[in-house]
């Protein structure tokens, strides 16, 4: 039912007439003149009654029309018939039109609400799969209606839109104003997220119900979150972003405007692998593109909703943390050693502290606290709350911290009935105002996260959790990471397309644009094979490979490690015989006993266009699915990172005694096969399987492509 | 500071004057007849004052009686100077005395104490490890007091005893009433935990703070929960288990007699990892041994006080998982999307439902509900709440589902000012009712916990969580896990020592065991050689081994591959020359292209003895730490167990199109080794590395032992 992959929208521009604050343009959308709602109804169990409530709620002098097919009264209020009636009761054309109607009359009430001038549509209608094919016309034609009249809009089969800016709220529940906008396709997900950000004292700027997507998509909707001041952050569920690149320059965009993204797509429990012919294609599932680009976005992905409500509390304060390194201060040793494991589990580290930090932290503390990491009070803090914040004040200002953890009972005192809580709150103030005034991240953990001191903190924008495997969630949630290296994310220039999918056409493709083969020639009858034989760069030993069939390997196929020209006539004579295959590859074999064997791949993906994965050969991606994606093209600095991301780059880097592999050539190599796929639409798969890369360049010893159609997402 | 191995206590019978319910050995403990408090003071800050005021609280007729040096008021009561006054006044002998008295005094007042007739003695004193020797010293006399007065004593530097249901509250907080008990070495746990418990509408049956276990270890008092009825299951909080094997067996009891263990012990991010000269011992890291200690016991390990008190919430309903196959019962496609991908993070499975079950949901439900798995309502669940009692009734009825997971908006009806309130509670009525007929754990995630629903149903035994992967955890830790197959896990009567730990002797030894190896000769001339190379069993090619060596490999000690008796008289020669062994090792090399090498090795862990590792040799075990540890010994089957838990275990059952290795040979052969190391206690280290396994059976082609001091916990 969904948009797949119709052309990005070029969205109208604010009339001149507009009656919008940021002339932005789906203000029609946001700050609408008039909100009119088709299906008005006085059951308050049908959404048609709902938004026309949550219509009439929304505050200011925007004028309410609602319409009812029988002119019935709702919610106390007349109705009209039809949405002309609507346009000429207001004497203007309508703005914004909500449709709660069903399916069958979708299209005539689209096109009513164009004629009446509507410049926006939020169709809540659903049920459209229902209809089948009727249902895709139907989306279809409401999409040409709309956009034919220069209007924009949402759904089909979303639950509303609204804008605590502008107090607009259509939608189910009331959304609490605060900085993060909600583009979601799930309806209870926002539900959920708004509790947790009310909960952490947070709120939404925008939500967005994006439902089917036909017309404005996620994209667009992120798009329009860049100019709107009271967004500080995009919170995102989908499971389909639509187009996949134009999603990773808007949450890049987004980024650079100082927006975080947060992205909420599950998936990876999926059973549901796309089948493909290739081994690289049988790895590459959607949720790790999805993770690829979201590297590529510098976009974050959570899996639920309150690790999005904790990432966005940690993402809405300045600070980060520049590397992993963080000191743990607690006021007991269990604390700080639990504290120590969550942080392990999130990628965290606790190194020990520099001497000149310790030797601060002694002249600070009692003989029996602990200063190497964690840092245990040992019940100086107590004793005197402001322990806490000169210790804190020394490991932020130490520069071997890169953020701090409080973990204990810190915050408890502030609950109790005596002295010690008014000496608590005094220490949480002036460690608000510290935390503040410099840019390191500081996340509290405590018993009593509710208290005074709790508030306080929290109020100041330093995050306050009652589990400890949220606080080290969030801190690792705000180490900056860099984004993949990548000069351009757009798709190279189209070329002459590839036709020759053959062993052949595939090694010269992939020699055109730069990759080592080693001396191959190509065969077709005895004759072939006795000047391949003397060919000057041949040498021995030699390999045979049959072509024209789907896996070389398979049934003798390849025959490797022919020591003689007499051995190498009798391979070929046995292979022609049992395989009768149209030519046979002559090929110097490489000696890979000293080196590794790594794969490198594209796919292209429905969504994103083709993907780049790197491995190292056999067991590795077999067995330990050891591999690495990005969304290509890379620049061989960005594959040099890929490759240093696998589990197994020591044995690229010389474990286990071996040299080095050249790292350098390696990464020109799958560079320049991303530059590969990203050139030619037509390629649905590339891949070098295996690559010898020996401690002096990289040979591939295979290649393949696979010819398909370009879809459409491959478009520039 | 700790108590290192010294040998179990055989605790002192309860006396025939002892004011008990129970009898238990450590009444005097947890049902004292009377409290005395040492270093009874008023200042408000101090121990003295806080554990007088509990002693006070605690209700009944126990008399409490106070001492204090000077003989000041505490808490307007009389106190004495003396324990011996004390004694006096009560014209009894004491019971349980609590000393909060400075480390100087220590000695002193536990010699009191004892004198006094005290059977029981709470250590709160602390700093005796500031006092260096002097401290372990006193530490030492304190143990011996007690004991020989035929007394028991907890700590020193702990904050307390609690039995709520003798009502004794001996610590900083009093604790809420309930079935956990709760054994910490951290005084700040316990007030985490009992808060989150409190939440959980949970509490506290006893608490114990360890302490430095000088005297009572955590094994002790875990024995001591195993009679007492209030106690339903056993949260620990232990950085030291003090004996391993005791421990094991202890939890085992536990167990059996229908008392979940959790045990919450840091270490994961420990960078301490015990050095060790072998391979072996570089990667046993004791976060991991504790791991397959909690293995062999059957007891369930978390990392925080979050983690242990959902899972005891779900531990005391008595339903527990059979399988991994959870099906998701939802109001919507988001929720059921993410509910899935936090089962998968868990390694629970999501599979799609039997045909029958799926006919039967289609028949309840609306044709827009989808009945695969995730079971999406789609909107039936909020006309009808019973709609969900009635898909859970399936789905709990389906042989192919282990549990049930509720996700989404269920439970939020009832905060609701509306009709959908009462229907919804009382469809949760019917739910608890359901559930707890039969023996399927159901969880529920919902966006409102705390709801009317919420509450009803977490008292009827249902655990309800806000948080997704909260409740994703519980499921996963309900599942039923066998014990590892073992049939002893007490170690093997000491036979011999083994005294040679040259190559020879170790392989010698493990030939005796059963191992087998390829035929070798040690020589120590060229005309032991010569003899070697004409013995039948030798063949071609042979391997030489430089004897007397650390790592024989290094600097061409070892030299494979040799084949013919030219080259190894050549190689010998060599050898000779460079490296004047005094001896090598001839020995017939083996095929190993066509089967996996494997590491087997066992290291004597100080706190549970001997540990068995295995993993597949080379990168899998250096880059990938793909290892399986267990409590050693295990038989064959166990064995096997472990070998099938490696990542790479499809290697060994014949993936990339191997042969499948010969896995009963093998996990003899590991058996074999374990039983070895279980019988040696001076043998610290012993090591097959590589074991080639092939299709027709395994051969160790090195063996390696390492002598040492056997530890005491390799007691009997």
């Amino acid at each position: 039912m969904r948009r797949q992959g119709s052309g990005p929208r070029s969205l109208p521009q604010s009339g001149p007439g507009s009656a919008t604050a940021t002339g932005g343009p789906l203000d029609a959308l946001f700050d609408p003149g008039s909100i009119t709602v088709v299906g008005a109804s006085d059951d308050s169990a049908k959404w048609g009654h709902i938004l026309s409530r949550r219509a009439l709620e929304s505050s200011g002098d925007r004028p309410v029309l609602l319409i009812n097919r029988r002119g019935a009264e709702v919610l106390g209020r007349r109705t009209h018939c039809t949405l002309a009636e609507a346009r000429d009761h207001l004497g203007e054309p309508l703005d914004l039109v909500v449709v709660c109607v069903p399916a069958a009359d979708l299209v005539q009430t689209v096109a009513d609400a164009v004629g009446a001038g509507a410049r926006s549509l939020v169709v809540i209608t659903a049920g459209l799969s229902e209809l089948g094919s009727d249902g895709a016309l139907a989306e279809q034609a409401v999409v040409r209606l709309t956009r034919s009249g220069g209007a924009v809009l949402v759904g089909p089969n979303c639950i509303g839109v609204v804008d605590t800016s502008t107090q607009l709220q259509l939608s189910h529940d009331v959304l609490p104003a605060g900085p993060v906008a909600v583009l979601s396709q799930s309806g209870n997900l926002v539900l959920d997220l708004a509790a947790l950000l009310k909960d952490r004292a947070l709120g939404v700027s925008r939500f967005v119900s994006l439902g089917n997507q036909a017309d404005l998509t996620v994209v667009d909707l992120m798009a329009s979150c860049l100019d709107h001041p009271s967004t500080q952050a995009v919170a995102i569920y989908a499971e389909d972003v639509v187009d996949g690149r134009a999603f990773v320059a808007a949450a890049r965009e987004l980024r650079a405007a100082g927006k975080p993204v947060i992205l909420l797509a599950p998936g990876r429990s999926s059973a549901a692998v796309r089948s493909a012919v290739s081994h690289t294609g049988s790895l590459t599932s959607a949720y790790r593109v999805v993770d690829a680009a979201c590297a590529a976005a510098g976009a974050h992905r959570v899996d639920n909703p309150t690790q999005m409500a904790d990432l966005l509390q940690g993402l809405l304060a300045p600070r980060r943390m520049s590397g992993r390194s963080v000191s743990i201060l607690t006021d007991g040793g269990g604390h700080g050693a639990m504290a120590a494991d969550a942080l392990a589990a999130v990628g965290l580290e606790t190194p020990v502290l520099s001497e000149v930090t310790r030797t601060q932290l002694r002249a600070l503390l009692r003989p029996s606290s602990t200063v190497s990491n964690p840092v245990d009070l040992a019940g100086a803090g107590e004793r005197d709350s402001m322990t806490y914040v000169q210790a804190m004040t020394t490991l932020l200002a130490a520069d071997e911290v890169d953020g701090v953890l409080i973990t204990g009972y810190f915050g408890g005192y502030s609950t109790q009935v005596s002295a010690v809580a008014a000496l608590e709150i005094a220490a949480a103030r002036v460690m608000a105002d510290l935390v503040a005034g410099q840019s390191k991240p500081v996340v509290v953990h405590t018993i009593h996260p509710d208290g005074q001191t709790g508030r306080l903190l929290r109020s100041a924008g330093i995050p306050v959790h009652r589990d400890i495997d949220r606080a080290a969630a969030v801190l690792a949630g705000l180490v900056e990471s860099p984004l993949v290296e990548q000069d351009d994310l757009t798709l190279l220039p189209p070329v002459a397309p590839v036709t020759d999918a053959s062993y052949d056409g595939a090694r010269r493709l992939f020699a055109d644009a730069g990759v080592s083969f080693s001396p191959a020639h190509t065969v077709r009858s005895p004759a072939e094979l006795e000047a391949a034989l003397e060919a000057a760069e041949m040498g021995f030993p030699l390999v045979l490979k049959a072509m024209g069939r789907l896996h070389k390997s398979e049934g003798g196929g390849v025959v490797l490690g022919l020591p003689d020209a007499d051995s190498v006539r009798a391979a070929y004579a046995t292979m022609l015989a049992d395989l009768h295959p149209p030519a046979v590859s002559v090929e110097t074999m490489v000696d890979t006993s000293h080196g590794v064997e790594v794969i490198v791949g594209c796919v292209r993906d429905p969504r994103f266009g083709p993907v780049l994965m790197v491995g190292l050969g056999g067991v590795f991606t077999e067995v330990f699915a050891d591999t690495a994606l990005a969304i290509a093209p890379v620049s061989a600095a960005g594959a040099r990172q890929l490759l240093l991301s696998l589990r197994a780059a020591p044995l690229l880097l010389g474990a286990r005694g071996r040299d080095p592999v050249d790292l350098d050539a390696l990464s020109v190599m799958i560079a320049r096969v991303s530059d590969l796929a990203a050139a030619h639409p037509e390629l649905v798969e590339v891949e070098l399987n295996p690559v010898f890369a020996g401690s002096a360049g990289a040979v591939a010893l295979d290649a393949r492509v696979v010819l398909g159609q370009s879809p459409s997402t491959s478009r520039r």
